[in-house]
């Protein structure tokens, strides 16, 4: 695979706008937008720090992953997510390595990426997420 | 707070020579230095992913962060750290703006850094560390 950089982290938030005010007031981090992404039923926010992005995500719906995620195990990280070129390529490869993958091949996430996930019992316990950027 | 960049994510896993297996092998990366760090019972390897680091963490005793932290929740995600400069007053900053910290001055981590812990009752479930490299 050909991981560039960290593209950003997910944390799971149950209140996304004490969360914002968190992280501009006390981190002094800018929040640069918030969106609602339907089909994941969660509302994001984003951070850019350095070259990677916080992305805080609150669930839209008790049954959305975000929510079943909070109940479970409370507020939090809830996956990393790098970034690849050619995520068709490196999804294959790393299924080819063994890995289980979640998404066989790429979704659009927020922000207007291409996504898949790897399952975390291929990862050591961390959901992991490919993103690629198409022009 | 001033924070540039992420220094690090620290990924607690059961076997550290497994996982960097994979994050080479799979992943692409390249672990530059594995390093112990008895105060805090753990054995440690290190990638760098961008302008970040992943530090993969096995705990050298079952009373330590890590085993603790393993036996309680699994492997995956332990801390998420922020790469800062002036360190003290960041952390007076965060107390000032009702953060509650683990660390009220900071302490040597790896790779000879300045580190402190925030509380992550204070940071939203996320333990976040906050580290400086000084001269």
């Amino acid at each position: 695979m050909n991981i560039s950089h960290i593209e950003h982290i997910g944390i799971a938030v149950k209140d996304l706008d004490a969360a914002i005010k968190h992280y501009e007031e006390v981190f002094g981090m800018k929040c640069y937008a918030v969106e609602e992404v339907a089909e994941q039923k969660v509302k994001t926010a984003f951070f850019q720090v350095g070259d990677a992005k916080i992305e805080l995500l609150e669930s839209t719906a008790e049954d959305g992953p975000i929510g079943k995620f909070i109940e479970k195990r409370g507020e939090g990280i809830h996956h990393l997510a790098f970034a690849v070129k050619d995520i068709e390529a490196n999804l294959a490869e790393a299924e080819e390595k063994g890995t289980r993958l979640i998404d066989k091949t790429p979704r659009k996430g927020a922000e207007g990426l291409d996504i898949a996930f790897l399952h975390p019992k291929s990862t050591f316990g961390v959901l992991t997420e490919l993103c690629e950027k198409k022009d």
